[in-house]
């Protein structure tokens, strides 16, 4: 392993056939962002086509926009958009509502569907909100299910007949371990359980091929690799050979076959707009479009081989400049098992990540003690990779950390 | 009954303390716009601060923004200014999520309440969706419970020592009858059932007093008279004794004691907060922060004061002008069973809309035959009351409405 220079990965960017597409988004000076894992950065797009539908649609267009702007239809059109960049075809993808709720809509189907068995399998990893919504579920159906908890590791062993639903965040948020989807749909499929993945770290972050898999259920986020904006509605994904079977609990009126009859019996509607509830934010779904056309306009193949030279260069750079300092990689080095972020453990990560903040570099920290820095391949440049180690080994070498104002918690992490 | 002139209308204008308020508003020019009970117009204030949201804060604070923008906050803060207008103190009102969502949150709550009452009482005209969330509440724990629904009239009649919860709109959206708030809910209380007001047609249009009549739980919509914008995240209000006995199975990490400490388990928030489920949409909720402001601008007792005026004077105008066109009053003439908009059924009412749609007067259709005309009075001057009918009785004599182009239905009535 040689030592890299600056010059090497300006001489990156050079060559970068993403580099384009930096174009496409609002990336404020002085600011190394390594947080679009949590929320995407601005699209270039986004304001103008926001105060459009502000001004113009709602302004002027009023409630005749359900029709003539294509509120009504957004859900499932722009569900369909998402389905290009998680392999679902069309009519397999709504967008409503936030993943915890997506979440109950599907783990209630999948109970429904697997009425002889008793466990919903997790990883104990699992980002809380999905374990939380199945704790909730189960509790509301009187504690007659279990929610089976295992390392990430043992999942594909912890299958087994008793379990009716396997639940598992495909990039997991605080370590950036990717799970292989297919030999755990498969592994999912031989014991007669359902696959309900995650794909709030994953999509738009990389290909993912959910009809390939045969996955049968699927949630993720729109404010993340998506960059649709603070809170962005989420999507869900329900299998085509699902949707006739079963329709959901949270039974609104957007879901309904016919909601302007205005019958007082549900009847759900044909398809994934069953998978609807209410009334959804338009103008916040609005932003979501436009931060998904930033994606559709690029190919995941190329994200992904950037994102993994990227997290490579990463690693590489961390273990030169930064060894000595108590750093630990929690992100596995194996490709295969790496998603597009960096995660790092350090006793006093919170005060160090507050530094980096202070800095220009924006990462995150994860409870208890991990730093966390997000791969976005659009709008990253190789030589980001460099400046930002680069004044995290200016950090740890002064201790610029050890200060009583890093050491302060914010409300949100 | 006097012959208004449309002079006498004007001159109320002329006199009205409510006319400033107008200028709050952007309403499109050759508009009469009688739908804002479906959605309300836009304030001048929210393109700027929207943009604002999306240029500054996300753009530019990026993900910093959770803190030092105050979305972490919003739900809460907002809830509590539209507490002031539903008669709530602070800490029992959050902002989050659809009606529909919020709806399903409650019932369980009071379900949970009321472990030995098997009865959920409704009206069978209410709002369809709180029927289907209802429905899918009772179907998802097995069909132990009964939704019961009786006519508006005989709700108070119906409740019975059998009823765990009554949920009632406060104003039915189809007729514009308005409930007896303290009645219902003293007749609830007086029979050990909990009491749940669906104010989607009540909170901005009129004085409400949650705390006053003691009510249990209420719900309502951000995008009818809190002018929110499309789609605005709705609200939902535990009165502050129910709120540490339970916590709702929407068990999202925003409703977690402590977000970001990230632990597997889930452990409800204190106070209102647990009725927090995900991330919400941060734009969306911008939106009808501004929309809310224009309603804390004015008093709702003038508001209140003003809309009977209006309603008075529709009813005695579609009297006066559209007699012999088969038209029926269907909301009630009392002003105490009266909410904030006139409803009249006709056979031929979804083309008589559409024509009245074309001619500038926006008013809505509702199945099967009754058209629907919301009074808003911060941004509408008595004489747009006159116009209004003045063009309906137009629209009757000329049967302008009887041609093809009016009949055809769109997907959004």
């Amino acid at each position: 392993m040689s030592a890299y220079t600056r010059a090497d990965l300006a001489a990156l960017d050079q060559s970068d056939p993403l580099a384009v597409h930096r174009d496409q988004f609002d990336v404020p000076d002085g600011v190394y962002y390594l947080d679009g894992n949590s929320l995407g950065v601005l699209p270039r797009q986004t304001p103008a086509r926001v105060e459009q539908a502000v001004r113009e649609e709602w302004g002027k267009g009023l409630v005749r926009s359900w029709n003539t702007a294509g509120w009504y239809e957004l859900p499932r059109r722009l569900g369909d958009k998402i389905g290009k960049l998680i392999g679902a075809a069309a009519g397999q993808v709504v967008v409503a509502d936030s993943t915890s709720i997506n979440l109950f809509k599907l783990l209630s189907a999948a109970l429904r569907l697997r009425p002889d068995r008793r466990v919903i399998l997790s990883t104990r990893d699992n980002f809380p909100t999905d374990l939380y919504m199945a704790q909730g579920l189960i509790a509301l159906l009187g504690d007659r299910h279990e929610l089976r908890l295992v390392d990430d590791e043992a999942i594909l062993g912890a299958i087994d007949d008793q379990t009716a639903v396997v639940m598992v965040t495909h990039v997991n948020y605080r370590t950036g371990r990717m799970h292989n989807m297919a030999a755990t749909t498969q592994r999912a499929h031989q014991h007669g359980a359902l696959m309900l993945w995650d794909l709030c770290h994953s999509a738009g972050a990389m290909p993912v091929d959910l009809d390939g898999v045969g996955a049968d259920f699927a949630v993720g986020c729109g404010y993340k690799y998506l960059n649709g904006g603070p809170g962005a509605p989420a999507f869900l994904y329900v299998s085509q050979r699902h949707q006739p079977e079963f329709s959901q609990p949270l039974s609104g009126w957007m879901g309904h076959a016919h909601p302007f009859t205005f019958d007082w019996q549900y009847q759900p509607a044909e398809g994934i707009a069953r998978y609807l509830c209410g009334t959804q934010p338009v103008l916040s779904m609005t932003a979501l479009d436009c931060g998904v056309d930033t994606l559709l306009a690029a190919d995941l193949n190329d994200v992904r081989a950037k994102s993994l030279r990227m997290t490579d260069l990463f690693i590489e750079l961390v273990e030169q400049r930064c060894a000595g300092h108590d750093l630990t990689l929690v992100t596995p080095r194996p490709r295969d098992q790496r998603g597009s972020q960096i995660c790092l453990s350090h006793p006093d990560g919170y005060p160090i990540m507050q530094a980096l903040i202070a800095h220009g570099v924006i990462g995150d920290f994860r409870a208890p003690d991990i730093i966390r820095f997000g791969v976005t391949p659009l709008y990253l440049r190789y030589v980001d990779i460099w400046d930002a180690v680069d004044i995290l080994a200016t950090i740890l070498n002064t201790r610029a950390w050890d200060v009583p104002e890093f050491k302060q918690r914010a409300a949100v992490t």
